[in-house]
């Protein structure tokens, strides 16, 4: 199987390119359907300029809770995105184990529907970064799966980008643990969710470094 | 048609493509659109925390409603990816039975959100049960359309295949069936629909083995 | 253009691959959003199985107005595939006569929601109607651009094909017009919706028919 | 990397086609969700006729946004379209900027929202073409890093196609820009949003143009 002739390897690619149009689509319909939960406030007749001033007001903290999950969700995407792009064959477990991620994916709108409206309650941030625990943690079982022995692998796959990818989808989930630990210290445990920001700089802080890999531009799927 | 040169083999898969992709799709939205059953409750002044914590505990049927349908909908949609994988050639009919198959699914929302607020009526078991019932008879329909004389098949397609489709797509209809008939006879019809949960061990117990089935890596699409 | 090189043939499908996808993306998405007019009853104290028989007989309008919008929104998504499998070049007039059948697309559920709460309102009926009508139309437009002169087609295209695309285009949006004038007629305007029955068999009563045409199964674009 | 072998040109394609589709997906989903803020008028007993003429009314101008949207949408999508016509590689920068994009497409449906409910007032009209000015900018953006030292495009890339791009995405967050100063000049606010119709015609006149730019017919992505 290391050498496929060119049409195997076409046949291949539509097989995995089903099952990552199908993640893809979740993705995309989960990202969006955030947005579900802003609706332009109640017009009432009096004054519409100030029922919508403080509507928009009212709306603030849903809105808060959109923006930051459409960027959570877009670096789970990226961190998928990133995994499959190794993966040359398949099997059953692979889609057992991606169901299991989607499934935290389309979950999420509800949790971020909690912490628009209950983002001050601790149990709002639980079951938010609890959520996302599970999205981070469902990563990591399935790239552990696709890459124990190379199994799913391109055989000629770079360990450099193995550490790196390990490095990567791991922040995430310690990030939501430490957001569910900092619930029960901070003393406004909405304040706590905001530790989610600290993914983008971890990212880069953590990544193993190579010669070649800064700023570099691909043409290829390597 | 036993040996199409490369050019035809393509052109094939970009119609047949779009046919799987639109399906892809509507599993995907319909999966998805499963959580907009679950919102967060209603935050009224008084006591946040005790509103969110009876809330969510108020939600738990739609939860566990939630939950189950997902993974049903994920079942039947690796049923119909394992349907797809084998059809190399399409007519009507297929375009048709196809469409019945994904009219289910794009009503299953209904039905969860029926099991979601009367998950204990015995009515709103057999609603839900009776749509994935006919959800699994399309499927039936579909590929016995599709493998009648081979007729939309892969030329060497092997027959052993063949019966562990059948199993496997014979399966969650059958348990549909049980759990309507549950329904009628325990006490608490809610119970019933947790024989849905058998589908999975079915399954397993059912496939016809072969030496080469356990544990298989697949990079092509046979 | 005729003899196009491998390559070529390939890049172009890439771009009108986005086309259709989009369009097939907006397709699945209106399809399946047609549900969410179908909610739970609201689950009130005294007799759940009462208010759930209840309910859902009070849905029945819904219910009809849901099946019955589902099987026209995919018989012209499967008239788009068809008109879709012969273009093989595109300019800009397409893309925006394609978003305008789309914009009809994804306005529907608006029609629809209106037809399951007023289905027996000649305005409901002559709204639902003159959507579908303006969706007919826009096929037709898609169609008349893009093969006039050949254009956009397959150079090698069929003649006879083209005649059964008109016949099959055409029938939807006559039906519609029918439908609306029969909205004026009939003593029961509700009962003219369901006028929208009769293009199946239409469609097959006015194909044009050749020796061939029968059973056709296919394994290429052609 | 100007003359790669045509196994990597596939692969290749791959990779971008994923981001390709993830942006389609994102841009229909938000595109037909506009239609939710379209329901049926509540059904008061008394006389339906006039309660749906009155309903269907009192939504007009929900109905004017959902048009105005599509289009502008739609316009936005053929854009991007456009842009990724021409890239043929990526790196992290175009990911990010493109999820910027998708930010601003998938938060649209809020500011759509507003401007159904409170289109008469100053500040949903700011609010809504403030939203466009960013999807417009962001567009700027993902075309400057693209097209910057031709980095990720076709490597004989024509620079007319460069300046038509570059007016092309211009026009859109210009208008947008001009419909918020309009928002404070004009007496009735609301006049201002349909300013965004200029699109089209501006879109026209600013085109640079080549003899063989009218009425162009594509078989290739150049």
């Amino acid at each position: 199987m290391a050498a496929e002739p060119e049409h195997s390897v076409h046949i291949k690619s539509l097989e995995l390119e089903r099952l990552v149009f199908f993640s893809d689509a979740v993705f995309a319909i989960a990202i969006t359907l955030l947005v579900l939960d802003l609706r332009a406030p109640e017009r009432t007749g009096l004054d519409p300029a100030a029922t919508l001033g403080a509507g928009l007001a009212h709306l603030a903290p849903k809105i808060v809770s959109f923006v930051m999950s459409f960027w959570v969700v877009g670096l789970y995407w990226f961190v998928h995105h990133r995994i499959f792009r190794h993966i040359r064959r398949w099997d059953e477990g692979l889609i057992w184990l991606n169901l299991l991620l989607l499934f935290w994916v389309a979950f999420l709108p509800f949790p971020v529907s909690v912490m628009g409206s209950f983002g001050d309650q601790r149990l709002a941030v639980v079951f938010y970064a609890g959520t996302l625990l599970m999205m981070g943690l469902s990563h990591l079982l399935l790239w552990r799966h696709a890459s124990r022995d190379n199994r799913l692998l391109d055989p000629d796959f770079d360990p450099l980008e193995h550490r790196r990818i390990w490095s990567r989808s791991a922040v995430p989930p310690i990030v939501a643990l430490a957001v569910i630990v900092l619930a029960f210290i901070v003393p406004k445990p909405g304040m706590a969710a905001f530790g989610f920001a600290l993914i983008w700089p971890l990212q880069r802080i953590l990544a193993p470094r190579a010669p070649r890999a800064a700023g570099r531009v691909r043409g290829t799927a390597r």
